[in-house]
């Protein structure tokens, strides 16, 4: 048999377990892993750094299947090449409930699935990420310890995608020459032809950002290693533009549309085994291909060894540091850390923005975790991101901590992403709280797959002022405590953001948003308190004298309004206490006695946010009094801002008792 | 004086009165108006078609200042061209409560604002649909009544989001060569310069993606003028590079960021009054430029005289029509259209998803609205937005009624906005729900500026089964339900459909989102009545027989499950009513006396949607029973997901029966 010959019952094998499980779930997309099927075969058997065995090894290479809906591809290699998370049994459960094997690859539900994809565009950015940290360690840790590649395979509709762009030019700029991305040039997308919507030169695109760019038929084993062999040399990332047929082997179906998203159906598949010379039933694969690919396996995985042996000739602090950082643990003593600063707050008790409280937690947390990798999409004075650590990153120089990611929200978000699922960095990066929206679909992606990522978003209101309404978040923040698994906090002063912040970086299972004011506020937290109140989520933060006949939650910078709002309502001879409203998701995971109680009794009560009433009404009722925005905001000076969409202490105090004397209102 | 001289001086009018604005509201960009001002002064004296004295004519040229912090250029060339909403005294008054010349530029706060810039990008896309109008309007009513240009001011921050790269591919794709954009390639951002964080080869990106492309001196009229000139002749859209020095005539400030976004201060004004030989006091321009300004408008004018003239000529009927389509009212009979197809839908019953409904409806609606114009990205089959009515636009040919946008929500979204700014169209096209987080920025901007756009969003919930929890939207509806002024419809069955379509087409001041079904549904109303239902945004649908003990609200899908869950609970012997609720926006506008009978006062509240809570407090209280989703959904054919997530007539009356006999359950 020659080369050739093994190498297509190799890829044979894909493309029939793709078919088979997209036909038993009557459900999926075989058009992709068909079409593509060379291109993985060559790079899973002559290339990819990583070891069945042990999936999860630091330095493997990523492959990332940006274009989702090909799972079937992704399944069939971890299949093959022997990932004991996949079994045939997995890839006959395609698409069914409690499998491994979902619609689209799920990060979490089988080692080798590296992060999830499925919404197009998200992989080819996350990988930017992926890259990115693993040159970041790698000027760190050393050759010996960090150097591989991050692959990609992405499609039409990935290139599409706006984000694409946003993820090319930051990794061309960077010249991140470790990233090598094939594209699978079908021609096709769902609609029908590609040139339906797309004249776009891809090549010309990726080279006008610095990529090196390589044209090649992606059925061509040779070709397709050659081009690879000659992005590995590369001193910039790779585009290898792969010219395929959608559906390869399907009779009728392939190189069209009617071959992407749906069974090919009994007649076709069998069309196929005829056409492809494979006579085996589905889901078999005889053995002796099996065992090709089994071997194939084996022999990536023998660089792991030669790996682990020199991670354990490394220094020992060195190696300690390494596993740490790869563990995804916190140095040790970062809880004392926190206390103490919370210490000098509670004796400074400091006047300032949130957005200056993160800056100054930060300076304090990036002294004692070298892992964090701070940024801003392009706002760096106004996030407050940048500490005396964090030396900038630039093209060819990883040594530092701090990217500017440029006016690209969503590419930001989706490379910090990739970095998080790379591991041994933290990510955190800014914008403006308005903008998560251009974020927003990555800041999901990061809730589904559980990662730690840290989102610093500023100008958390009208409290921005001047910028007006399109700057202005009212429903943000409503809107992001919608994501499930997603963290939302918003700080009060300099000692909530400590907590926020240490918070947001022990919680190793979800994403965090702080939600961070341009305005200052005055320390609220005066007395130094050694636990973290915020992990309460929401805590009482001012008692009433006597029986609460009113109870004011707030967040952010409407605490101060709540407590001014107290001060005025006891004075008058209502019994006030104010709550502390730091993060809905972290108060809804105590206990109902902790929850009831916090709530309370008291007849009114009151919500005070900057923003939407959407959500308060869990604290409130619906029959509480909100004090916040009712629609968009307006562009003027901050005190204005506030006096006219009626968000003050007085207005809450009139509110109040209209509702204490509804007959004296 | 050389006509150089005049054109100095004009362009520094712009300079002055941007940074004394900026100066006087210690807040602002005088940056980009200082840097632009040349090309802004050639546009608008040598070749802008407009008219400050009739600002809102069909045939004007449109012009995007894509770069919304740049706002003051924009004001400056109102007030200078002789516009009457913007007056010296608004110019005064930049940024202050209550004026027109906000932060950045808001549609409806001045004519000759065309659209709301700020966030960055949108301005690029929001033009792309502009041409495509325009091209549009001109293949139906001819040169003489459309044939204008549509002119784009774009930094930097526009290029690198991500959203721009979708609107140049559509537009070179389209070859809408009456598209224009003046890139201002000023070399700086926030953060520093430019190279901080990008190197892209601007020009030969667009050039990639079909674009005619040239590079001018941005200080130079003639250069600027020439190849705008050029650029008018093309066959294809055109960048014009120009290169330009951010805060031009700052004597210290010039070309860096310190120019971009805050005031100058005092000394550094004084400083440019001297470099540019201005030495009149703030706000005052010399009433030679003015005058030389004011007639330059009045010269644009000109020719909209001319042009109605041709409108007069042109035949009676297509004058009427022309003249209906562009003040955006429906054709006559449209309502009693609607009234008779539901007259058939009663009679017919049809069990299908409401994806199909919504194309029922649309092959009604298309037949006798031709103003509409649909499309998707790229899920033409799965959207159903396609009718037999609507042949596509391909480029250079605009006749038809379809827009293939390609896998671009954001810049479809965008690009939408932009059409229906523009005028004479209505435009709606579809993506799945869970990918309008990739819209969102531009559906936040069709809410805040109150323009008809319609958006179909279909798969809307884990009954799209496998493709799984990236493609489920469990948090859609109420992030969307949160932006204000944006209507959120979701139907229940075909009638509903019918009268949700009819109420989006009908709403001209807010943009309409409908959320329909992947999965059929039962005909839920299955009696004819002529009056809009859904208007009331939640209505009764089935009455309790008795004392009303348990009331169910639901939407769309979940109706169903409503009305099984009534019938089991009646048989238990607890009256029930069903409250179908597809619009929560609509029913928060009913009177009071309305929404109180409605929600009732049943003891049992019970709450329906295959979405998270978020929201359905209003109807059901904080101790109301809520069946939905908790979490993200998950991969698998939908009787199982639906099984699964407990969200069925059994878990339903279980949880009412529970609620009803505690001791029982």
């Amino acid at each position: 048999m020659t080369s050739r010959e093994k190498h297509d019952r190799m890829a044979n094998a894909i493309r029939f377990l793709s078919m088979d499980a997209v036909e038993k779930a009557n459900s999926g997309h075989p058009g992709l892993p068909m079409g593509a099927a060379d291109i993985a075969t060559v790079l899973y058997t002559r290339f990819l750094k990583h070891d069945p065995s042990t999936p999860s090894w630091a330095d493997r290479d990523r492959f990332v299947l940006s274009a989702g809906h090909g799972s079937m591809l992704l399944y069939s290699l971890l299949y093959l090449t022997g990932y004991e998370d996949i079994t045939i049994d997995e890839i006959k459960n395609f698409r069914q409930l409690g499998s491994r094997t979902a619609g689209h690859p799920e990060y979490g539900h089988a080692a080798g699935i590296e992060t999830t994809t499925g919404p197009l565009g998200q992989g080819i950015a996350n990988s930017v990420g992926m890259a990115l940290a693993e040159r970041i360690l790698n000027a760190k840790f050393g050759d010996d310890l960090v150097d591989h590649y991050t692959y990609v395979l992405a499609g039409d509709g990935c290139l599409m995608e706006g984000i694409s762009q946003e993820a090319i030019a930051l990794a061309g700029h960077l010249k991140l020459n470790k990233l090598i991305v094939f594209w699978d040039d079908n021609g096709i997308s769902i609609d029908g032809a590609v040139s339906l919507s797309d004249s776009t030169d891809q090549p010309a695109r990726f080279a006008a950002s610095g990529w090196n760019t390589t044209r090649v038929d992606g059925h061509d084993p040779d070709a397709i290693a050659a081009a690879i062999q000659a992005a590995q040399k590369s001193d910039r990332p790779t585009l290898i533009a792969c010219k395929t047929t959608i559906g390869f082997g399907a009779p009728t179906r392939a190189g069209t549309n009617k071959a992407h998203g749906s069974p090919l159906g009994a007649e076709e598949i069998a069309g196929a085994r005829k056409a492809l010379n494979w006579p085996y039933p589905p889901f078999e694969v005889p053995s002796e291909i099996l065992d090709d690919w089994r071997l194939a396996g084996l022999n990536a995985g023998k660089k792991r060894k030669d790996w682990e042996d020199r991670l354990a000739a490394a220094e020992s602090e060195v190696r300690a540091e390494f596993e740490r950082r790869m563990r995804g643990e916190l140095p040790g003593g970062f809880d004392e850390t926190i206390v103490e600063y919370k210490r000098k707050l509670a004796a400074d008790k400091p006047k300032v923005a949130t957005r200056k409280s993160s800056e100054m937690a930060l300076e304090v947390i990036n002294g004692v975790v070298p892992e964090t990798i701070g940024g801003s999409a392009d706002l760096t004075g106004s996030n407050n991101t940048k500490t005396s650590q964090t030396k900038p990153i630039t093209p060819g120089d990883y040594g530092g901590r701090y990217v500017y990611y440029g006016i690209r929200e969503h590419g930001m978000a989706a490379a910090m992403n990739g970095m998080a699922l790379h591991g041994g960095v933290i990510p955190y990066s800014g914008t403006f709280l308005t903008f998560s929206d251009y974020a927003r679909p990555a800041m999901r992606l990061a809730s589904l797959m559980g990662i730690r990522v840290i989102f610093v978003m500023t100008h958390d209101s009208i409290g921005l002022g001047e910028d007006g309404p399109t700057h202005q978040p009212v429903e943000h923040l409503a809107a992001l405590r919608a994501i499930p698994n997603h963290l939302v906090f918003r700080p009060a002063d300099a000692t909530e953001a400590a907590e926020c912040w240490q918070l947001a970086l022990e919680q190793t299972k979800a994403p965090s948003t702080l939600a961070l004011t341009r305005q200052n506020l005055p320390a609220i937290r005066t007395d130094f308190v050694e636990e973290n109140l915020c992990a309460y989520g929401a805590y009482e933060l001012a008692t009433a004298e006597g029986e609460a006949a009113v109870t004011i939650f707030a967040s952010g910078s409407e605490v101060e309004i709540a407590l001014a709002a107290r001060t005025q309502l006891q004075a008058h001879g209502h019994p006030t206490r104010v709550v502390s409203v730091p993060c809905f998701e972290l108060f809804e995971q105590q206990s109902e006695s902790y929850k009831a109680a916090l709530i309370g009794t008291a007849p009114v009560k009151v919500g005070i946010e900057a923003a939407i009433r959407l959500g308060w009404d869990r604290f409130i009722g619906t029959d509480g009094i909100f004090v916040g925005m009712h629609g968009f905001g307006a562009s003027a000076p901050i005190e204005a801002l506030y006096k006219h969409f009626g968000i003050t202490a007085e207005d809450t105090v009139k509110a109040v008792e209209a509702r204490l004397h509804p007959k004296a209102g």
